[in-house]
């Protein structure tokens, strides 16, 4: 039996739903893998837990439910401590990064944390698109440079494979084409309003379904998309794309009558993100919302459906898609990625 | 720069595209990987070649092409010498094995190729499923004790990574139900009967596009999806599952009017092979041809269309489908395991 002592950071929608899910499996983990996952220490914005005997996930899960920080987590939970001042005192052998995407200020405080965890010689997983955004390159030099691992499946589409399946599975290939719907709140908000519900009900109704977060300004105008693109370009096509790379159109720029006859038309309209190999062997990159035939690998998507296309020159075109009824699979990439690791 | 020498056994059409497509990656390989992939030695059923300083896979290709064996390779070629004999004798890395399927005999000769191969300390490469099918746990056991890679994701739906998607990505879950359409041929006849196509012309249609090899009764009767179910079982559920365990149907079960019928009625069949959980933890496994509605996400398959969707529990429902214009892909999956073993 080996022990995986993990700290994590962010204990949002994603971070949460872990602490409830990863108790389940303490079993199967056990048996089929011969893995105990030690739970060390959590921060969220308010404060941290650590103790070196284990924190309980589940009670971890049950005070972010009652509105509480971590903070308050008896014995040893410490108010004000901060995610960094964590990372940089734990004893632990991966972090966990699961903090809110926060491109405005530096992808921080993920990208410090995710630093300093490597820099000390952890491995690192991460659902955040901020410090992959921001910096892929530097941190995929200072992963090898340190001999850990950097995993980041669930950064793109939920919980599909995307990262992996194009990384891994198309190695040795061309990549001709990558296509996307990387994220749930942008088809389903259009679906809505092709429905003929107005703007303001259908941003209401994608909150109340827990897949609008904030403002919507990120995912809404198109930003989201933009950033995962950015990531499986540089993941899948190992095309060093950045932000600014990216020709970018949000769901706001169609209009409630466009989609109402599009629905008619038989289409479905989705944010298609899209990096197209060019001659020089670049990739141009956009994110436009796009009236979709029911012959196109996206032409059916659900509302709780994202998918990936791939058109590679060896291995045929290959469409994943995934059903993600909540954000179980999504919070779940993060033990993927640490089974991913170390079985 | 690494050099990684292979054996290639078997040339029908899967090894001979390999030897075709291979030798256009040579640079990609050097450039992205830093891997040289050496054939030295190739063997098919009339004989074989051997060279240590390297075969040049086009000029097999070519001699398979011109409807010649590998023996008459100039210089190194030796008719009469068996896959068996080669890879005892020779000194390599990997064997890449893609013989037929031969159920009827044993899965020889790939069989004991691997196993040979494996105690000689090689990886073993195979889009081979007999001996999968026959030994799938012996030849796991052999492979661990011998501390050598199998690789195999090439047995099912052909270039889609529906093996590797399966027992990696899914690693941590219970995998409730897995649906596959996993070869061509099935689908293709049944969409040319549901056309109004004679039977006979419908089979002579799939041989003249290749997706139908020998007297067609291991694909028709369902054995080859039977197969395919048995090794998705034992790597996607950890399930020993063997031909025994499926209810199989093959598409000579459904008339061709209830084909045209089900067209009628806006559904396509598919020969659906099917591994439900049941409440004692094992597989309920069937092959059976069915008609399915443009919402089931098989639904819309294209005739050169295959996929597989898993569910889960903590990852949504997961499906993945491949466009499959010709044999490139289902080929390349031998590059794709070499990579996966290598780099």
């Amino acid at each position: 039996m080996q022990t995986i002592r993990y700290i994590l950071v962010g204990l949002g929608n994603l971070g949460r739903r872990f602490c409830e899910v990863i108790a389940e499996k303490d079993a199967l983990l056990r048996e089929r893998y011969g893995l105990e996952l030690l739970l060390v220490g959590a921060a969220d914005s308010r404060g941290a837990a650590y103790d070196t005997n284990g924190l309980d996930p589940v009670h971890v899960a049950q005070l972010k439910q009652a509105g509480d920080s971590v903070a308050a987590y008896p014995g040893v939970g410490r108010l004000g401590w901060d995610a960094l001042s964590l990372v940089e005192a734990a004893d632990a052998d991966v972090l966990l990064e699961a903090s809110p995407v926060n491109l405005t200020q530096g992808a921080e405080p993920g990208l410090s944390c995710i630093r300093t965890a490597m820099r000390k010689g952890m491995h690192v997983v991460t659902p955040n698109k901020g410090p992959l955004v921001v910096a892929y390159r530097e941190l995929h030099a200072l992963a090898k440079a340190q001999g850990v691992k950097l995993r980041f499946d669930g950064t793109v589409a939920g919980g599909l494979p995307a990262i992996n399946l194009g990384a891994r599975d198309l190695r040795g290939a061309v990549v001709e084409c990558i296509e996307a719907v990387p994220n749930l709140v942008t088809g389903y908000v259009m679906d809505l309003l092709a429905d003929g519900v107005p703007w303001d009900e259908a941003l209401a109704l994608a909150r109340d379904e827990g897949v609008l977060e904030g403002d919507g300004s990120w995912d809404l105008e198109g930003w989201d998309a933009a950033a995962k693109l950015v990531i499986l370009a540089n993941a899948v096509a190992d095309f060093p794309a950045t932000l600014d790379d990216v020709t970018r159109a949000g769901i706001v720029t169609v209009s409630a009558e466009a989609l109402v006859a599009a629905r008619r038309r038989g289409q479905c309209y989705r944010l298609l993100a899209r990096a197209e190999r060019q001659p020089d062997g670049g990739y141009a990159l956009s994110v436009t919302p796009m009236p979709l035939s029911p012959d196109h690998p996206f032409g059916r998507l659900g509302r709780k459906q994202m998918g990936v296309v791939y058109t590679t020159d060896i291995y045929g075109v290959i469409t994943a898609i995934i059903d993600e009824p909540n954000p179980i699979p999504s919070a779940m990439t993060m033990l993927r990625d640490v089974l991913d690791i170390y079985s």
